[in-house]
């Protein structure tokens, strides 16, 4: 069969039969399919390929007698296929432990079947093609560009990338942080997001997002403002932003110097199972997560659910607790550990090595706007409220003058640090004496 | 000196000499004043009053050798003077060790003084008959309705609590939540405060608040809206409440089987020492303690701290990070480990031994709003996105029917998978066949 992969040299057209090779899995396996991860990992992806060509024409049991022969020749050390079977460990002698074990065979027979349909006409060229002609990047697990945080995701790691924009993905994303949340965000959310967006670009950390409605763009857009630079991971291939409308901005984020990515190729359609699965990139690929707004069944959940498997900082956006969209954030708050985030520099803290947010200046909007259990809070903000000071200066009437020694009996002060605070308050201004008895000036 | 209270005996006219003098203690020391609780801890009220009425009559360390003399003739073991000193436990031999250190002078120089103005004139009868004018009950440690959580404030719990309503405090507050915030709450912090009252007395528990505009008094109304019980702690005497403006809804608080508390007695007004002072009562009153709404500084906030202190399990209820009356509860969220509260059942749930608030209905409203990566969601809730049904449901398209063999390439599924899935479909009326190929119905 000419043209059909397992027949090219690894020294293909494109000079590089491993980067052909993972475009070929990546057009054949779903996003998040661990079995082909592990096959790939044990093999290399263009013998893996071949492998998976000759094994869907016989059995499992041949299928994986053979692929352990080739791990036995030189495949990669160590790597497994995942052995998802309940039961997997019992009922054959030595099910479950070393490399390839027995039950190996249920999740090839589930495997092989899936990727049939696709290997029967399997050419990533118009893929490849597509992507050149878009000036994009395929980008493979330790090549230079390949960030090293989605190795975290195991043999769920994806088989390569299909990216647009900057190259270097892992400079890009080195110092990042993830936006996510609602599409149906409320105006409250976007606001917050676009803050978020502006506020984590003007520290020098890329926002990573969907390329959605919502929260998404809305980060996005607030990091581009400041000229920031973001990257939007898709679900579907790069050529299929979901929604379309959202396709200028995701155009100047390229051209801004930051990158649109996808785990599936070109054509590829957005569909849920890949829009749950791009939210396991999403997760692996920043530093950290912070969630805007949240259904109670959200996609972001997930996204911060796959953070937290991964155990990266976690954080969580609080919003009126009458608004269904942030029910999500304040369950993340309340079950999933994530940090309270309230403003960019709360969402940088969270990568490792930043710097404590400071707190935020003590204006007098702030002093003013304090509540509870300080009636007269403003104007006297410069003493304690347990001090001498603010106990004479409460224990005094403004109706009628009193002596030093009724102030100490209201205030529950001895008399002479009643006359000696209150001769400090009259230099302060805060007092006058009117024949040996006092009045406040306020 | 005829009246005086040093000359009564034990069995005056109020037939309770500890009672009487617990009224005079708190006429005498202000709140939270620990040396003047280590005293009457260690000797009883009575006699501690006696004590004092002598001890501002000499020097500080005649006062503290006749309070050992008298604490070894009988007063109550292992009670001890607070020793607030820097360095109390340095420069004397023995000082800091054993009840009654040497160092304890320097705290009597500092409380003798500050006694002395009131105790020169003192008479608690006054209050005593404007609190019995009123109906009033005078409550004392240890005996019917005084509240044992008080007990955890150590030498500062209050001495006595004047009280108005159901004298059976311990009673009233056994399962009870402090609703505390700011008085400049918003709208919405009001209304989050009403339904936290309304929906904890729907559970029976009693809400504890101040008598403040606000949280204070929308959490009261709340729960008294829906026929519960409230307790209102005020920072001055009963008769002064703070605003007065809140008068009739601290009448109906009384009239409706709660209580109206005060650690000062009538006639002392609210000062901001004292605010500070009686939000600890109400941290150690309640069970648990919940910030509604709170600016970055305010008296909530250490209504929150002293129960965080007392280690009473604390909640914060979020709300927008762009209001500045919710950045207290955000920080209490960030950097206390106030837990996340949302509404009444989270609130209850805080109490000890409570059963967990159950997850909210999966109703249509927050399905459909769910978001971030959910793009049809809406209207295909049955099926979990990554199952082979959501899968094929959207690797079908509207414009043009697939054959199962597309559909397996499409969704990277096994045809005999597709096949199977499609026949279910079809049964269900989500899919229909035409000719061969595939169409969905919606």
């Amino acid at each position: 069969m000419p043209g059909h992969p397992a027949s090219r040299s690894t020294d293909d057209a494109s000079g590089d039969g491993e980067v052909w090779a993972r475009a070929a899995w990546s057009v054949v396996a779903e996003p998040g399919d661990a079995t082909a991860g592990a096959v790939v990992a044990a093999l290399g992806a263009p013998a893996a390929l071949a492998w998976a060509l000759w094994a869907v024409t016989t059995t499992p049991d041949h299928a994986l007698a053979r692929l352990r022969r080739l791990v036995a020749r030189g495949g990669a050390d160590g790597a497994e296929l995942p052995d998802d079977e309940p039961g997997a460990a019992t009922g054959e002698p030595g099910a479950g432990s070393g490399p390839w074990p027995p039950s190996t065979v249920r999740v090839l027979a589930r495997a092989l079947p899936r990727w049939a349909p696709r290997l029967a006409d399997l050419d990533p060229r118009p893929a490849l093609d597509d992507l050149a002609g878009r000036g994009g990047t395929l980008l493979v697990p330790g090549r230079p560009g390949w960030p090293a945080r989605l190795d975290d995701l195991g043999p769920a790691a994806p088989l390569c990338l299909w990216a647009r924009g900057d190259p270097d993905l892992a400079a890009l994303t080195e110092r990042s942080v993830a936006v996510v949340g609602a599409r149906a965000a409320t105006a409250y959310g976007e606001r917050v997001a676009g803050d978020l967006g502006a506020g984590l670009a003007e520290r020098g950390v890329t926002v990573v997002s969907g390329g959605a409605f919502g929260v998404d763009v809305a980060a996005h857009r607030g990091a581009l403002a400041v000229g920031g630079r973001t990257v939007a991971l898709l679900a579907g291939g790069i050529d299929r932003p979901s929604p379309a409308g959202n396709l200028a901005v995701l155009e100047r984020l390229v051209d801004d110097g930051g990158a649109l990515v996808a785990e599936s190729p070109p054509g590829t359609p957005p569909s849920r199972a890949r829009f749950l699965q791009r939210n396991r990139v999403i997760a692996a690929l920043a530093g950290a997560t912070v969630v805007v707004e949240a259904a109670w069944r959200s996609g972001a959940l997930s996204t911060a659910a796959r953070a937290a498997e991964l155990l990266r900082p976690l954080g969580a956006v609080p919003g009126p607790v009458t608004s269904m969209v942030s029910v999500g954030c304040h369950r993340l708050l309340r079950d999933a550990g994530a940090v309270c985030v309230t403003d960019a520099a709360e969402a940088a803290e969270l990568l490792a090595g930043a710097e404590p947010a400071p707190a935020p200046a003590q204006d007098d909007a702030r002093g003013a706007a304090a509540g509870h259990g300080t009636p007269q809070a403003v104007g006297r903000g410069a003493h304690r409220p347990d001090s001498p000071a603010a106990r004479v200066l409460d224990a005094l009437l403004r109706r009628r003058a009193l002596a030093a020694e009724e102030v100490a009996r209201r205030a529950g002060l001895a008399e002479h640090e009643v006359v000696a605070t209150l001769g400090l308050l009259e230099l302060a201004g805060d007092v006058r004496r009117t024949e040996g008895t006092w009045l406040p000036t306020a």
